[in-house]
């Protein structure tokens, strides 16, 4: 029943439309970077390991392109203003080596999730629901976080290098982030619609805010400086 | 109950490992060039079907894998001897563009599949529906089919060369199962061991006929010159 919720406006659909569909090409983006780094891992348990995680971003991709095409949009149509920002990223972001891949895993992919969850929040239950749910945790972090403090346990002066890539990655994700806002309205106005929640542009800063204060955890979880 | 089993023989374990082995790096390896080939897709129907397809290929490893170890191997031992052929292999056949990707998607999976479901055939029960589960159609054909067949009619003379090309993937295919076979004593005894199904070489020998036979079926399906 649409036309019982928030999704019976067509601004706020369109909204849910651009959010749906970044997560999407998000997923698909990952998937493929995530596949190719499989295929350079130094071990067998290594490239499974990262091949799961490939698959699992994959594994939504399908139901978000429905749920989009049920809203009315066409999928196509509506992945294609996030394909620059999203490649940039990848581009501004290749790993030199093995563990910047890893790292670039754990790390992007739980900044990703951490946003959209934050996201899901703000909008109405069943797009919230069907967000949750592509961001089912694949259960593969242990592994990174494993293989990364192994590493710099057996080679310590790694670790000054992974911190700056940590770092290098969270600023370009803002930075693209920041991009992507700035051309689609639409991603703020549907943020800062429901007036229950009381969420505004101050509310987005703070959102930000908790972002980077659970990346810097996560950098820490890893044996780095944030 | 591996006791009442012919996975009693060490000699047949070996060799059932052998297969599964050789299944599981097939697969792993199939994954990461769909992956590679969803990369480069001209479009993102191209994009989303192909690494549907990758998807697909890599769902059944780790029950290879378990498998492999609950019939005493080590999963990486036991890959190891098939790396190379399947490696090379993919080297061999690296494809220039995307309709080559398709055809390669198409023939060399099904291949693939006729053959692991024609060696099954010849193996205890629970071997032989462990692999049935991991060859289950992934539902991709009918997209390869069309895509080639509808740029076959927009520009008829690329089918010379897909013919060509199909032609390359089976010979280059056997040549290095022959190898392989050559190598592995293992995969042709266990094959021939069960008196009952009366498999020999000579049953061998048509089962390759069968396979061609099959291949050209797909080609022509494909609107290509076998």
């Amino acid at each position: 029943m649409v036309e019982s919720t928030p999704l019976a406006d067509q601004d706020y659909r369109a909204g849910v439309i651009d959010f749906l569909a970044a997560l999407a090409y998000g997923e698909i983006s990952a998937f493929e970077r995530l596949a190719e780094d499989a295929r350079k891992a130094p071990s067998l348990a290594d490239k499974l390991a990262l091949a799961g995680m490939a698959v699992a971003e994959f594994s939504h991709v399908n139901a978000l392109l429905a749920r989009i095409t049920e809203l009315g949009g066409d999928p196509v149509t509506a992945l294609t203003p996030f394909e620059q920002a999203i490649d940039d990223f990848h581009a501004h972001t290749a790993p030199a080596d093995w563990f910047e891949s890893l790292v670039k895993a754990y790390v992007g992919d739980a900044l990703a999730a951490d946003f959209f969850r934050e996201v899901a929040h703000q909008l109405d239950p069943e797009t919230r629901a069907l967000i949750d749910l592509c961001l089912t945790d694949t259960g593969h972090a242990d592994f990174v976080v494993q293989r990364v403090r192994d590493a710099i346990e057996h080679e310590p002066r790694i670790a000054g290098r992974l911190a700056l890539w940590g770092r290098r990655l969270m600023g370009e994700a803002l930075s693209q982030a920041q991009r992507v806002a700035a051309e689609r309205d639409s991603l703020i106005a549907v943020l800062t619609a429901n007036r229950e929640s009381g969420f505004d542009l101050a509310e987005l800063a703070k959102l930000f805010t908790r972002l980077t204060e659970r990346h810097s955890v996560r950098m820490r979880t890893l044996g780095l400086d944030p």
